[in-house]
């Protein structure tokens, strides 16, 4: 009989397992067109289980389309329609566009060397959990469930939730943004953030500038979107300002893209003065800045660093995209822009298009949890960590890493460029097969024309780990010849 | 003195009053540059607060820019640098793009008259938010936290949490859809689903067929994404077969979306005989399907009707997108893709192009709630409360309105036909006017050329404001004279 190979468990009715067990036997062969199952009493006898369930698993069965009962004689199956139809296939890769080529290719998870258990991996620059206050956001939580439950768990506004706008308009006022006339959106974390405002506001062909090297999900969005990406070089303050002024007098960007903190990949921090000179170069040229807050809360030494989208006051020509969810809880998806107020309006309309609004729930608790002061407790501590962190992995660098410059001043990775001989693309190969793994330089220029650089994250690894993966780095640079030509 | 004006209160700190009232001194032109502010140790005294959090206030001050101090002298306002530069103005709305525009044009929120306090609103198809069983959510949720809360709040993955993919398979297994070589996407609800798809396989120009009428928000994403939509007209058993043929001769779509159950707008569930009609003339002529599972869980009377998804057994044309959110939990957005494992494979980078992922402790929060039994006490619950509403609604509809046609089998809303002389938006207006407002037809509809129809949503409403509802809009057809000519 088929039941004598089922065990039956505690996770799932009876009766499921039973419809389940058919079913499977149906599929594999063992039971086919025109067999005729066990009576209910029967299976109900066998397998000890109350002969309702097995009713009910032949009924299911029977809803389905699988077996049919005829009275008086018993249940039989009909099994599949014997059709003879060859079944219908889709190339479904040769239907992709331009954008969801784009969106494939560029896909680092998909590109890169993956980690696998044991490795050191400096690819990563997602922060550590452990210092996450878990218990804090529960009780967040549990107060905005009791507060507005069910309200939250229904539709919400594309806007965000208001509490969590008003919040943030005045975290926004407190790092000198003028917030007349200006207003916020809730996004899904930056990543949407900066996707609504490309897939609003340009078009296939039209230029745009930003950093080289800059954010690689920011240059996959651009060059998704079709968009000409032109990359003002860096040096150590910032972007170069000869570089901006050279380039736009070849170019009308529809917008520039900025991150002046603790900047993507190099972890250059913009200084006070840069920042002063390219702004005022962009609005002598009357070019739209999209400005990334990409980890400001971070910055430890310069408090007294304001964001660009400061410097425009009446202005409304900046579009600042802020987002607290790259310390503190990835996982949730909570990011925001912030703009003039008509700006906000019209996308607003491109969020509901996108996905109605970003989860209510998260919003809500997540503003009570900032609310509640432990943000400030927790950047507090994070901030000395990544600091020392940062501290412990440049002293590893400089004892066994040969580098030619080395850019960053703190946060959650740096930068470093090799001598003109050395391939990081083979240097990370042979550092793979040691099992250390990092994130190669061509990844975030528009052209990947820079071979020579790499990016090291280091928040989630040990100073043990760390120290490990530097020698190691360390050591296969010294293999390759000093004369190698490339 | 300016702080004759603060009155300090408990839901902020000290010194951020303190800071925030100097700074909108600054900012109304009270406090001017070159203004001397008083010293710390005379506002502690006048406040009677302690010195500490005056100086905070002032260093924060001096590190925005807004005071100077100096040493043995005093704090100063440096004040806005009278540059008089005069602010750089941005045009946003000459910047749109079709995509933006489109989105914009066609949502509803904004060019729909609005739902005001003690209206009796028609227009809404969101669930009633009381059947909610928070307790049990609030449980899952604390049982995730336990098990992996710091996990959940880092980053996840792009194609959803494990467990919930294992889960939606299983269900949709249970539903007789075919899972070898599928796979699923989760998504920030259908709209996000939907979006996925048809920004990383259309093309402005390709033609999308559609029922007629269809759900408002997919015909703005075709219409957002430049498509040309042809819409199928419906009779009461689903799309027209006739129609589709004579379309089919005429059109090769790229895709056809439907909406087999609980149609939107009109109610019409399609039979099982039209689903399997419309399959194989589908089929023949090789055209990808989008199927939309929107509220099929709601389905009493038509249990034996499987999706259209389970006749493509090992076929790969058809796209499955699912949303328990349509009547449990709209707030945390999830939703699902169930296709070709090729096909996700590749929607898996576009869905991270977009987002990263959607929120993964919605995810698991989702995941323990449906697996705690919960969900099936729910539908139960509101299957048999939606479909008295559904009743007593039709009822009413019987008694007061003159019709010509009413479609709709149940759910949350139904669709009316008006005799040819009525224009439905003319009724909205009047209708309005005394405190009734409904969705006119002519939105569903991909030309708006229909202009005798309407929605009559009814989830939300209790039975008298039905009762009034529906009498009230009864009153107001009876006023349009039988011979008018349109």
């Amino acid at each position: 009989m088929i039941f004598s190979s089922l065990k039956l468990n505690d996770s799932e009715t009876i009766y499921t397992q039973i419809e389940k067990h058919i079913y499977r036997s149906i599929q594999n062969g063992e039971l086919f067109r025109g067999s005729k199952l066990p009576s209910t009493r029967e299976v109900s006898q066998v397998m000890g289980i109350s002969r309702n369930s097995v009713i009910a698993a032949y009924e299911n069965l029977e809803s389905r389309g699988f077996v049919r009962s005829i009275k008086g004689k018993g249940t039989y199956v009909i099994g599949e329609e014997q059709q003879e139809e060859k079944p219908l296939y889709m190339n479904w890769y040769s239907r992709r566009n331009q954008y969801s080529k784009t969106c494939e290719e560029m896909d680092i998870i998909k590109t890169e060397p993956k980690y696998e258990k044991g490795m050191i991996s400096f690819k990563s620059i997602a922060p550590e959990e452990k210092f996450f206050d878990v218990e804090e956001f529960k009780r967040s939580f549990l107060e905005v469930m009791a507060l507005e439950g069910e309200k939250l768990l229904n539709y919400g506004y594309a806007k965000g939730y208001r509490g969590l706008i008003e919040y943030l308009m005045s975290y926004m006022e407190k790092k000198g943004v003028e917030s007349t006339h200006k207003d916020i959106l809730i996004t899904n974390g930056f990543t949407e953030g900066l996707d609504i405002i490309l897939s609003s506001l340009t078009s296939p062909g039209d230029v745009i500038f930003c950093e080289a090297p800059t954010h690689h999900t920011a240059l996959k969005l651009m060059k998704a979107y079709g968009l000409k990406v032109v990359g003002i070089p860096m040096d150590e303050q910032g972007m170069n300002i000869e570089s901006l002024e050279e380039a736009l007098k070849h170019y009308t960007p529809s917008f520039i893209y900025l991150i002046p903190s603790y900047h993507n990949p190099t972890g250059i921090v913009m200084s006070g003065e840069r920042r002063r000179q390219v702004y005022d170069m962009l609005n002598q040229y009357k070019i739209p800045i999209i400005e990334d807050g990409f980890n400001e809360e971070l910055l430890y030494s310069s408090t007294h660093i304001m964001p660009i989208a400061s410097l425009a006051k009446q202005s409304n020509h900046v579009i600042y995209i802020g987002s607290l969810s790259k310390i503190l809880f990835p996982g949730l998806r909570i990011g925001w822009i912030m703009a003039d107020q008509k700006l906000i309006y019209m996308l607003e309309s491109v969020k509901r298009a996108k996905n109605i609004h970003t989860s209510f729930l998260d919003q809500a608790a997540f503003l009570h949890y900032m609310k509640s002061g432990a943000f400030e407790r927790y950047v507090k501590k994070v901030r000395k960590h990544y600091r020392d962190k940062y501290l412990f992995t440049l002293e590893q660098i400089k004892v066994h890493i040969p580098y030619e410059s080395l850019w960053g001043e703190g946060g959650l990775h740096i930068f470093l460029h090799l001598r003109e001989e050395i391939n990081t693309r083979e240097l990370l190969e042979s550092c793979h097969k040691r099992g250390v793994i990092f994130m190669p330089g061509d990844l975030f220029y528009p052209n990947a024309t820079n071979h020579t650089s790499m990016r090291i994250g280091f928040a989630r690894l040990s100073e043990q780990e760390i120290q490990e993966g530097i020698r190691i780095i360390g050591e296969e640079i010294h293999k390759i010849p000093l004369e190698k030509q490339t």
